[in-house]
């Protein structure tokens, strides 16, 4: 069968033309007889790959001298622990919950010092974001969490909180270069690379060089040292090699069609398809305040859990994948990351419409 | 060019049917229409992968039902903080260092409690393996510990330490799958991926249940926990979905070409030819104990370091890739894991020889 239009929430869809390469060179990488599967992380072939995979992305996204570049593994999880291990001089953060991924990052900071919950938006479902304009900021907290973008929720922070001076530590697995972004705003931005940067495995940590310290928590792992991985260029022991090739990629396809502005565009342009659709729908709507909206995970229901069942059923059917929402929240979800073309969700539009009109009563 | 003979410590070479059946299906999975990169780690498809996987790595390693398979990140680095978080209940562990590997896995657990050396080989540069049939065991160790093949220096253990009924923990990293053996000897192994058994960014962890508990250290970190890991089947968050991809992959290999004793054959078979030519070599010679020489890294030197470089320039131009020995150690070493094939070291030892004419004094 042909490829299918894929809107998995991550691992999620990558660019066809990523992955045509990647297939040509699978036995012998740009002549030098090998997979990059094969070469040694120390091989000048892989330094090259590491290397230019950095350099393009401080490029994307206009990363200041002053931040260091980390391609780690285990994922976002992980980052919930290394950040307070890393980060938590006084052993005080505060906790912007806005999601899933918000909270457990929360509750993983509570084994390492005192994390408070600054705001949230549990009380109806995490279907909007809090007001983070003027919130109490603890006096000594080392930094201020957010999740950028709730995958599961579909909501975005699109107004940064004001920390009042605290480092502003951001989880952008989902919103990852979807947009252009002001780096100097954050003291750590990191993100799973399988949504849209590349191929799970690879979390990538953005960190600003004041907050790499040899200060970390008594019983840190040496691999959950951001101090080590700076040092060694990410090579502290052998990296997810061929996810960032992967990455690396991706990136190059980036800045191809025009980097994050026209990204951006693109996403935004995509992301209105089907936001204007769902608004004038009667069958389906959207689940997120209207201004706190993702562009990247679009969430929606009929209302009728049977209903959303058959949707989903008749979508696969008709090659629509992954539109199942997430098994905590159910009814149906359409992730419309970067590598999702525009005619994906133009034809996801159609489809709507057509069992709109078919099971309306 | 085509296809060089690579004989890279890790990253190394894969089965060249493995690289190509994955370039094949690096559009399509199987009729899914998307790439293994692009789906949801929660999928049928990939539960199918991953779960073939484990029975497939089963049956190679014939792992009883009371041991549990996890596919984690963090390389074997990871695991020398992991293993003490996890086991470490009377905070005492023993040491047996035969080289680098086993020396950091033991200075990572002196973060976490009393790490003892129990045997060392350091005092002639891991050249040999200490008698480990009647060590001073410590009386509440929680387990002991070896690096079973010591990539760098090219040492074996054949004859596993007597451990007086402490869990016997192994780094299996270099000699994973390269031979049969009795899995019930051990309370955990584990290996990174990258050098037997499939691409870097995947660890394998192969843990008796009894091991597996709730009461880790203080401060542990979730995603270190092997019991969050075994609860979840490998899957609490989202895997290095490709690289298993992979493994599972090489693990079909491996059986198709008659499982761990044939590849032990292949592997003592290829060994031989290079070793045996060492030991009548009046140029090269190698540089670990015969009795404890490893199957998969073979070491050796001229003597002279010039002339060692110039060995290296040579066979790189000749085809003959990652020869030079670890920056630490010099020389030259030639890994020769499961994916190596005969003709690899048959080439090489042709090409020594020549070296060796035209280079004799």
């Amino acid at each position: 069968m042909g490829r299918v239009y894929n809107f998995s929430a991550g691992p999620a869809v990558l660019p066809e033309e990523v992955l045509k390469e990647a297939a040509e060179e699978m036995l012998d990488y740009k002549g030098t007889g090998m997979s990059v599967m094969e070469m040694s992380h120390r091989s000048k072939a892989f330094e090259n790959i590491i290397q230019e995979a950095e350099a393009d992305l401080r490029d994307l996204m206009n990363i200041p001298d002053n931040y260091k570049v980390l391609f780690l593994q285990g994922g976002a999880s992980q980052q919930f622990a290394a950040i307070p291990m890393n980060l938590m001089k006084n052993k005080v953060a505060d906790y912007i919950i806005t999601g899933s991924w918000s909270k457990k990052a929360y509750q993983e900071a509570k084994i390492y010092g005192q994390a408070n919950v600054l705001a949230s938006s549990e009380d109806k479902t995490f279907s909007y974001i809090p007001d983070c304009s003027d919130l109490p900021v603890s006096e000594n907290a080392d930094y201020v969490y957010i999740c950028e973008n709730e995958t599961i929720y579909g909501n975005k922070i699109k107004k940064l909180p004001n920390t009042k001076g605290k480092p502003l530590v951001a989880d952008i697995s989902s919103c990852f270069l979807s947009e252009p972004i002001d780096v100097t705003k954050y003291g750590l931005l990191f993100g799973g690379a399988q949504k849209n940067v590349g191929s799970a495995g690879v979390v990538i940590v953005i960190i600003r060089e004041d907050l790499i310290t040899e200060d970390t928590l008594p019983g840190t792992p040496t691999m959950l040292k951001y101090k080590i991985h700076a040092d060694n260029h990410s090579l502290y022991n052998t990296p997810p090699a061929y996810g960032i090739y992967i990455c690396g990629k991706v990136f190059k396809w980036l800045k191809k069609i025009g980097g994050l502005e026209a990204i951006k565009e693109r996403n935004e342009k995509k992301a209105a398809i089907l936001y204007d659709y769902l608004d004038q729908s009667k069958l389906f709507k959207g689940t997120v305040e209207k201004k706190d909206r993702s562009l990247m995970n679009v969430p929606f229901v009929t209302g009728d859990a049977e209903l959303d069942a058959k949707f989903v059923a008749e979508a696969k059917a008709a090659g629509f994948e992954n539109l199942k929402g997430h098994r905590t929240v159910g009814g149906m979800r359409a992730s419309i990351y970067n590598a999702m073309p525009i005619e994906g969700v133009e034809k996801l539009v159609e489809f709507m419409k057509k069992f709109e009109k078919e099971n309306l009563k």
